[in-house]
């Protein structure tokens, strides 16, 4: 039988509409994304959700980040009293916000020392960011935000792409929340100590996971793979959310045509983690805040995208004159 | 007597927001831009407005575009009945939409055999363009926007920035809406020999706005010296607005900082422009198709800064620990 190729549909319906071929650049790729995830020429994102994963992670007692692990739960309430950069965003863009706490009071446990969390505690967050993307299905969400609350991530999601991605530790581990340049040496010998000591029990990107991963890392991980197999349009915030749908990838390569990468980050090794997938970012902002604040910001760029294929006058309906040259 | 120094002010403010400093990147420059224009820590651009631009152009005589001058009173009537890209837009952005007659039915003359314009005409334009941003102030706009649509309008642009920015056409002349390589190079020579006709004579930049450039240009021009003025936070589209307000910043350079360019246009020479101003454009999304489509999708991303800080809990408010590193 054969299937409909929606994507190729959408980009033909964009070529009737009243512009210059592809006059619309990257906005056309969005609608064209969409139509193919959605499986319509007429996408519709009006209902918007966005899930903040937090955790805590042992590797911070080897001082690799600038702020106390107690921010993570402090920052917490600050998204439960309105007042942090995600909320002002999600607020304004008509987003949805959420928190799911995949580990804040536990923890992984310094993964320097041993694995950061046992196999059944990775189960268990995978499937708690999957159980998010289920609910956000049944509550009728059109798009899925995924953004992260972790004193300590940047240097577990470094871990973990360096460990998937074979990218050096120098190449790709960033300041994070703005270490200085002791702390990105320190922080880059400790990537690079964690690699060499798990390389030889871990084949898997599961395993790595384990070993060096977080649990909201786990959780989002979860929520990429279950929203894209149901078809639900993901958006990825930036550095430490890039890291997550690079593992889900790895695990399940199909997930990649389901996932809009929200922002271009200031952390250093977003661009080269972009670029091994072979994907543009909606925004390119410099931003490296995290907790979803790039993937509220794209949001409506991407509604706008399918609001052109959906709205648009073509040539035809509006009687205006074609190309002559 | 001192005056307060509202942008130095607003980073204060920003810093002291729950986040690791400067990790907002280019949004904390644009709510520190918002506070310069507005004079205030709670900037408010609520209230938007764009305005295209319409004139015709005799230049397309030569062949310059790719599409025949009739396209611009059907785009007209396209933007009326709803089906153009930036009705799509400006609705789904919340904002108000207006459309400018600057010499549709006239035009201008071919500026190869003479002056594109008569001076009466320039200056009524330039007034038309004032006359609109002081009719948006008056109206209670907060957020105005300037768009355009003529057909062969970047061959005029192109010409005029030559004149004023002194690049040469092969830098910066771009294939528009898309004419082809042959194409090119012809609206490379047609600029060229225009430059060479007027450059005894032109002196100003008035002078070589009335010799290469458009009555939707002089209109733009005049609306970007009024709202500046009148501290109306004014967002510039593309290539063709990006022309307006660099012949606007060449004769009166405080303008500029009342200035937003929206996006980095797929327009060949847009980058060079926007790095000779010294300005980062709000979206990077390769749309080259004017209409003040680039303006419409930054408009929120502005007001989203402005958000950002009117909005954010300090670390004060909220008790979150500051850096520790």
């Amino acid at each position: 039988m054969h299937s409909t190729n929606w994507r190729e549909l959408a980009q033909a319906e964009l070529d009737r509409k009243t512009k210059p071929l592809g006059s619309l650049g990257q906005l056309e790729n969005l609608a064209v994304q969409l139509a193919g995830i959605q499986q319509t020429l007429s996408p519709d994102v009006a209902k918007k959700r966005l899930v903040v994963f937090a955790a805590n992670h042992g590797i911070t007692e080897e001082g690799v980040s600038a702020y106390p692990s107690d921010v993570t739960a402090q920052m917490l309430a600050n998204f439960e009293a309105g007042g942090a950069a995600i909320n002002v965003l999600a607020r304004y863009g008509g987003i949805d916000l959420q928190v799911c706490d995949a580990g804040v009071a536990q923890g992984t446990a310094n993964f320097l020392k041993e694995k950061a969390m046992p196999s059944e505690r990775c189960e268990a967050a995978l499937e708690q960011g999957k159980a998010e993307a289920r609910r956000a299905l049944e509550e009728g969400c059109q798009l899925f935000g995924i953004g992260e609350m972790g004193i300590g991530n940047t240097t577990s999601a470094t871990a973990l792409l360096c460990a998937l991605g074979g990218f050096a530790p120098s190449e790709i581990t960033g300041k994070g929340t703005g270490i200085d340049d002791m702390g990105l040496e320190k922080k880059q010998r400790v990537i690079a100590a964690a690699l060499q000591k798990y390389r030889l029990d871990c084949h898997t990107p599961q395993q790595w996971l384990e070993a060096v991963g977080g649990l909201e890392i786990a959780a989002m991980i979860g929520a990429v793979l279950e929203a894209t197999k149901s078809r639900l349009p993901l958006v990825v915030d930036g550095f430490i959310a890039s890291a997550a749908a690079f593992a889900a990838i790895k695990i399940e390569p199909t997930c990649q045509a389901g996932c809009f990468f929200s922002h271009l980050s200031g952390e250093k090794g977003h661009r080269r983690i972009l670029d091994a997938l072979g994907v543009l970012p909606v925004l390119q902002l410099g931003m490296r805040l995290g907790e979803g604040t790039g993937a509220a910001l794209a949001m409506p760029v991407i509604e706008a995208a399918a609001k052109i294929l959906c709205e648009m006058a073509t040539f035809e309906s509006a009687s205006v004159s074609e190309k002559v040259i």
